[in-house]
């Protein structure tokens, strides 16, 4: 064990483990915490990780208390690591101030501007740094799916798609399709990257669709009911639009009554677990 | 839809309904609410139903949220209702004081002493108002289970037991099995019942068992690497005990490096689901 990673916590689950690590990101210059379910298979050597990047609000810990997701990776033999959603520690001008902008909101995306560049980087945080470090110190190999739900579905979009090749399996629950086109991004882009809406285009899974396509199979569920989806944040037309002109292969589900709770996610965890078990076993 | 029972949330979750209610208890004498879980098949007509009476701090959301129960509940047609752990917007002196005492800490029982008689009556709230408040207004019928975790395991015994006849199911997860011995029972005993030792047995499983035994076959699972096992707040011996001397059919599973967390409930929850599924359906 790294001596830079410190185990906060230990829970047996469905034979495996969940367990909290903190340690310090050079990356995000502050101490961070994740969490990761390890299966019972990890005890006999190496397994395969998805990783599951949360929403606005949520920390590592949201996930795996309410998904229910330990039972079918335990079965699969697949361990799931969850970042956090923002740098802490840190007290930035209005950092804490809202919900969907600073802490609990770093939209997965490398922050150009000012005072933000120096601490918002979750992009290379979660496809770079935290990779690193858990291959490092835990039994995980090299064989990784993503996924996440609403701000993380559309972060674990855009690190497959920046990223030809690094993850073999993609998927998303009510993720945030096209943010240069809805408000909850706007608002980000524009505290993250600048004025300059070119800029933005880097960081947008349709856009980044749009243009380079994607050779995954991407499962997405979308619930009808959800409230988020009636006010334009998300917007899976969007992103189905790009998949068809760019022949990505998408499985757009949309499940009627069903919201943006984690309720939802329990509901279909296991098809997207099912779904990761196809490529990543 | 009784007018008094007002609907604050409502998640589609398996097929089925998570729901949440307020409503105004005459019994505690204040504005309580519950969740209450409805199968797919309750909407073709009443279900039978589990009672979950969660631990110390819980509101009814933490079960819900938690345990992942709503796969094998919607799988088998059971509706689940769980309470909250005591009154609710009270301010009696010393009520937040404490996590073990007052709110979030009402242990099911009647409270005998001042000022606490005048709301703490959770014996009388989860085993007659709120039963009649249920099956009322949800699509419930009256054969009835019930479970618990800790505080609300021991709960969970206690009804059962006052009650013959009542309940056809009965299980717990890491009861606090003989109250009257273990530091949380003192404190909470002393509060709410007084200094009189002798009227406490009368709120104590292990005591309820030893002079009447019970029909039902409990099935109780209980971590050995359980902090609480080890402090000796939960003393499954004693209940083991009074069961074999009074003829009880009791199946304490003892589950090796399970602690007393929701991951220890979600991993045996179907275990207990099924058992409640054998008596109920």
């Amino acid at each position: 064990m790294n001596k830079h990673l410190e185990e906060i916590a230990a829970n047996r689950s469905f034979g495996g483990w969940h367990k909290r690590f903190r340690h310090r990101s050079t990356v995000l210059d502050c101490e961070m915490e994740f969490g990761v379910y390890l299966p019972p298979s990890a005890e006999k050597g190496p397994v395969p990780v998805l990783w599951w990047l949360s929403g606005l609000t949520c920390t590592d810990e949201n996930f795996m208390q309410k998904a229910g997701a330990h039972q079918v990776a335990s079965e699969l033999g697949i361990a799931i690591v969850c970042p956090d959603t923002s740098p802490r520690g840190t007290d930035l001008p209005g950092e804490h101030d809202s919900y969907d902008f600073g802490s609990g909101a770093g939209f997965y995306l490398n922050a150009a501007t000012d005072p933000w560049r120096r601490h918002y980087r979750m992009y290379d945080y979660v496809t770079d740094e935290l990779p690193a470090v858990v291959s490092g110190d835990l039994p995980v190999n090299d064989v990784q799916g993503i996924s996440g739900h609403s701000m993380g579905g559309h972060g674990a979009l855009v690190c497959a798609l920046k990223n030809p090749g690094r993850y073999r399996s993609l998927s998303a629950f009510a993720p945030i399709s096209n943010p240069t086109r809805c408000a909850w991004g706007e608002k980000a882009f524009t505290g993250y990257l600048g004025d300059d809406r070119n800029q933005w285009k880097d960081w947008d899974a349709t856009e980044l669709i749009g243009n380079n396509g994607c050779d995954l199979e991407i499962l997405v569920d979308q619930g009808e009911a959800d409230n988020f989806l009636k006010e334009g944040q998300l917007r899976p037309e969007s992103l189905e639009k790009a998949c068809q002109a760019s022949s990505t292969p998408l499985n757009l589900r949309m499940q009627p009554g069903y919201d943006h709770s984690y309720f939802f996610i329990a509901t279909f965890i296991e098809d997207h677990l099912q779904h990761h078990g196809r490529f990543l076993r």
